[in-house]
């Protein structure tokens, strides 16, 4: 079993201090939160946010790779180009998603109402939805109330975005560090998400937004982005099932004591592994929220021939309903394991291949080890564990997190829409 | 909504009958089964099927696509080369799947045994194994019983073998028919399955063995089976998640009125389309008798652009957990539907797709249609629909049948392993 990993961020030096705050952690962000009435008629849940930051930024941003793509995310994707986006608004309960001409109208209203309520040009404002696909937006409720919600902006309101974009979350997802570069000198990362939708975004959308007061240039931020991006919210979007909506946003102002971040420069790799921490971290709190979910699986593969082969054995096995189902039920059925490994697409040699539950092997050189059945059990009892399969191979390596599949999941999820359009009829909302 | 479709056998005007017997309904074919303990140690239910041929055959057969093959399909990999394996041994209860060397001697030792019994070489005998992965075989109470197994061999045996190759089924899966070629000549193929294990075969595994006393040639036999099983069981397997013993055998042995069938005649075509339809009734039976399974969905995708496009957008929809989900809720989701084939790689245009259900439109142009949800959800109620998801961007087709996901399909899942464990340790069996 080896010990080997191809993220460079294992062996930096630097220690982050976590802090409060999320996206207002940083210098010059501040955030607010009001309630619409989007996610519940009766208007007591936050679910419209704004985030800004108070001077001019370097913005980057992924999108879904859908086919099929939210107004939001269209409308985004435009404004990003330009590059200074500074504004978020960001709203819970309705995706925006297939409305056609009129949810790209909405995006725009939404997008316009921030920047008049903010002396902000429109490409200036990103704009994220999230929640049931199909059903027009309540505009009529959202952008009367936005210059309401641009007062409300503070240097602490971070705690109040995350719950304004939660949906079926049951808690919010925050965090944000403070990097030291020494001689006094530091800079900060925060971000606030949202997922559920147990390990693949559920259409209720995956969305994070980070902000940072390092100096940064765009292209380092691009990098920085690809590499953070690659190392945490890939890892648990596990079979491409990436939702309509999924948005992560990064904007930079620069306001921090730490000096601009050069190209190569061992800051620049601070950098990138201050934003992975963080994307990490949020990615880590999607997972472990996800709905109904009552494991949190990590699954290893190493000694593969090529990082995809790694990969595609650690996807399959991650997202395989029979391990997910086994998981559940605390039985360590290395058998299932190795039988998504073999159809994963990986090249394999079964009679090489080791499965470890934590450090306790299952199956050595493709058959049943002595290890006690009992022994096993004891590993996947606990909420949170590690499966390592050794392909003894190569050196590839590759991990993602996944989690059960439980009973409560599929009743969780079993009547959505029927649910919302009737709850929505019945208040005469659609 | 077209109707086109790219299936010959559906513009056949030769009428099948319906026949008893599955795999002993055409003449020459025998079959039996005994119970030798392999399924529960108090030896009460069949575990061990034999079928023969009387007579020469010519044989055909496919494995699964998994890395990690069983020991069994191993040995049948090489015996089916000779081309004229003309006996099947098959037992459930053991995979005989991840046992090294011992697993290729158990499974090499059933040929034999049976080989001794029936006054055949060994190569002539294929072998199959159904159950739990990764424990030795129990050969010691296998392989004496097989003298006796072939003892009981009738002309009437069909139900006997079906049973017998069991695991999670609820009910033996049998499917024969007589084919009339006019002047009273006819020929008949026969033939059983196991399946279960929802709608991706289970490490259960799927098992079919099929037979007919059509007069065919190696090569048209291929061209047959490669038709037939395209157009039934893959449509059931539908995410690549064939598990480690999947096999279909088809056996001919010519012993029918009809004179050999001869390459591109009407006969050939008219085989092909028996083959098919023995398949497709046998797959049916699978999803339908899928693990807790309540509700069996035809997923109907038309007007792509490439049969590769339909066959990826129809194959997301129907392996999609939360699109599963909201069928078991009864749920009309059409936006889970719509965002499964927005990731499934199938080229698209989000404003051009419509979705039915059965006939009804649910999503226009990409748009939530007029159609009153409590109309939708009548259909979804129903234990059998039609999802139909029109691309309106060429005339390619693709079906697949897919099943709910159910609570009771998590909880049947969540301890196999451990309790197969256990019950055999306490019986002192392994």
């Amino acid at each position: 079993m080896s010990a080997a990993t191809h993220n460079p961020c294992s062996k930096l030096r630097v220690q982050f201090k976590p802090v409060d705050g999320g996206v207002t952690a940083p210098l010059g962000f501040r955030a607010g939160a009001i309630s619409c009435g989007i996610k519940n008629p009766e208007a007591t849940r936050l679910d419209l946010a704004l985030i800004l930051s108070d001077s001019p930024t370097v913005t980057d941003a992924v999108f879904t790779t859908n086919k099929v793509r939210a107004a939001c995310v269209r409308v985004s994707q435009q404004h990003v180009r330009s590059g200074d986006a500074r504004a978020i608004i960001a709203n819970s309960g309705n995706a925006n998603a297939c409305t056609g001409p009129q949810g790209i109208q909405d995006a725009k209203a939404m997008c316009k109402a921030a920047a008049e309520a903010l002396g902000l040009k429109m490409r200036e404002v990103l704009v994220c939805s999230t929640g049931i696909i199909g059903m027009n937006m309540p505009i009529q409720r959202i952008t009367p109330r936005v210059a309401e919600l641009a007062g409300k902006l503070q240097p602490k309101g971070g705690d109040e975005a995350a719950q304004a974009i939660m949906t079926s979350d049951t808690k919010p997802k925050i965090y944000a560090i403070e990097v030291p570069l020494g001689k006094g000198l530091s800079f900060r990362v925060g971000g606030i998400a949202k997922g559920a939708g147990m390990i693949c975004p559920n259409m209720a959308t995956m969305l994070s937004f980070i902000t940072t007061d390092a100096k940064v240039s765009k292209d380092e931020l691009k990098r920085a982005m690809r590499f953070a991006v690659d190392q945490s919210f890939n890892r648990i979007t596990i079979d491409g099932d990436t939702s309509t909506n999924d948005t992560v946003i990064v904007m930079s102002n620069g306001q921090a004591s730490a000096p601009a971040i050069k190209k190569g420069s061992p800051e620049a790799e601070i950098f990138r592994c201050a934003l992975q921490k963080v994307m990490m971290e949020l990615a880590k709190m999607i997972v472990s929220d996800g709905e109904r979910v009552t494991k949190f699986v990590e699954i290893r593969v190493c000694n593969a021939r090529t990082h995809s082969d790694a990969k595609k054995a650690a996807e399959a096995v991650a997202k395989s309903l029979l391990v997910k189902c086994s998981f559940h039920g605390s039985d360590p059925n290395w058998g299932r394991i190795i039988h998504a490994v073999g159809y994963s697409g990986a090249r394999i040699k079964e009679e090489l291949i080791d499965i470890y539950f934590n450090g306790l092997i299952a199956c050595k050189g493709g058959l049943t080890s002595k290890t006690p059945v009992s022994d096993l059990e004891k590993v996947v009892r606990e909420p949170r564990f590690t499966v390592t399969i050794d392909l003894n191979s190569g050196n590839a390596v590759h991990n993602v997190y996944t989690t059960d599949l439980s009973e409560a999941y599929v009743d969780f999820n079993s009547s959505e829409y029927s649910a919302a359009v009737h709850a929505k009829r019945q208040k005469g909302l659609v």
